[in-house]
């Protein structure tokens, strides 16, 4: 489904508002900028999440952000409110976990990322090598301390996987771009953001670690966080029934986000206050061009908990 | 000057040799790739640059590379017996300085980059921060160390430079995309070149790390190195009458060192052995895209060397 207008949620008829909420059964939701910044949760997003339950909705969280084990990201839904169970978290940790297993990798992995990446890839048995900070070289960097690194490479990892990584150095990407010589071994990042959404200031997204790869590796990766459909495909193993039709995405990155949505033909809701604003919609449906066109979502609140208001107004016609 | 046929010099007459090294008066050299592979001269390249500035040509050194003061890069040309002066040395670290100090800068540099190019900065009395690892956090990293990071900013910086950094970390991309997110900052960067020549190994070049600070930085840097003309500026500031006709480049790197040349009007010579071969060049001469084209040098040799028989046989030919 592409559309090119954007409705505003707030200026709709009460019967308007509530065919949007009886048209969907699943929820795909993107976290950070839609159900807290940081550490904290957005006013009335937790009460949304939890209404659209009441109603009978299957709610996934759906986030490009790898650093964190399932587990531990399911505890911050817990802990601020919006609830859940483990399977209904997804992130690009679990999905690199996911891809491998379900292509029956062999081998180990070289990984440039966090600690729930190396947990993801231990619940499904496949070794890995690279996490923590590298020791630093002991004498002053030159070619001859590269060729050093080169050498000291594990024959066995076919495949390399870059995420976000606090320690990001050099010598990981000497590593990786070497192992990734050899045509065979599989090239997986985690997602393209170019920034977390922190503002007033800039925090560099995993964008900015995978380029420093892919630039020497010259080689692209396969991207599994959004816009990609690998999120679609892990929902649709979880609940094969499920109907791109009658699933929402919710997101505030339009070429994240909604562009999943719209990859996957599902309904898409954009809410300000974190990466893209309304104004950026109202410029992108005037667009001539097909790509910015694409990133117009077919709904948008200011903020996710902003349809409290109008679901509570209109609860009377939701079934 | 745009052909789109490459001459091997090795099948020209002698009169069409001759005539080509009697056609110019000025060189620009690349180095790594043309005069030496890491510490090893590639041989005869030297006997061929001193024949050069016997016949009274001109020869500079033009590299990208941005992790060397002049004065060391000379030490290694004289090392390697292939002599010049400092004010024939021309790299990416000196033209940093050089531009800034052209423009009249005023306040610091927050530079990404290794001790020549401090040095480049401290010679023309520009003050700078940014150089050697930066101290680990105290503490795990989070959005709150990020913060930390931030509010440290210097607000007496009105650059930021990114060049080759060995140390290259997140805090380091944290502070110059903060930098840069005041709008009147300049941002400078030394060059894209994705890796150095080092086969068989991989060896990440600039272009990774100035692609993990402009990705999330979202916006263009000025781009100092080939193929960017600010060398062939820098070479006029020095001989005012020198003549783009009159002047040839050597380069292994057919979209930064040919590409210079071309940009400039120069002649170009393609040496084999580096980045590109004459079979890349065969291809660019067939190809229908403009910018493929563009990359195809008037001359290729598989050695800066073998233009030392060449030139002997011809000797008295030459003027």
């Amino acid at each position: 489904m592409t559309t090119s207008t954007c409705q505003e949620l707030r200026q709709q008829s009460d019967e308007e508002i509530a065919a949007f909420i009886n048209s969907f059964d699943t929820v795909l939701t993107d976290c950070d900028g839609v159900l807290w910044f940081g550490l904290n949760p957005i006013l009335g997003s937790s009460d949304v999440i939890n209404l659209f339950r009441e109603l009978g909705k299957k709610v996934y969280y759906v986030t490009n952000n790898s650093t964190k084990h399932r587990r531990d990201f399911l505890k911050k839904c817990i802990d601020l409110k919006f609830g859940g169970t483990q399977d209904e978290v997804l992130g690009t940790a679990y999905l690199a976990a996911w891809y491998l297993k379900s292509r029956n990798f062999e081998g180990k992995v070289y990984m440039i990322g966090e600690s729930g990446l190396a947990q993801e890839l231990d619940d499904v048995g496949i070794e890995h090598i690279g996490l923590g900070p590298d020791l630093p070289p002991k004498e002053p960097f030159s070619a001859h301390v590269a060729v050093d690194i080169v050498k000291e490479l594990d024959p066995d990892v076919n495949c390399v996987i870059v995420a976000f990584d606090f320690n990001i150095s050099y010598p990981k990407i000497i590593k990786a771009i070497n192992y990734l010589e050899k045509p065979g071994v599989i090239f997986l990042a985690s997602n393209t953001d170019e920034r977390f959404p922190m503002s007033p200031y800039a925090l560099p997204g995993t964008g900015s670690i995978v380029a420093s790869v892919t630039v020497p590796a010259e080689r692209d990766p396969v991207i599994l966080g959004k816009p990609n459909t690998f999120f679609f495909e892990a929902v649709r193993q979880r609940c094969p029934n499920v109907e791109p039709q009658r699933t929402l995405m919710i997101g505030d990155r339009a070429n994240t986000d909604i562009l999943l949505g719209k990859n996957c033909n599902l309904k898409t809701l954009q809410v300000g206050g974190g990466v893209h604003k309304l104004s950026d919609i109202r410029r992108w449906e005037k667009s001539a061009c097909p790509k910015e066109n694409r990133l117009v979502a077919d709904y948008y609140l200011d903020s996710l908990g902003d349809l409290l208001p109008l679901m509570q107004r209109v609860r009377h016609l939701l079934k």
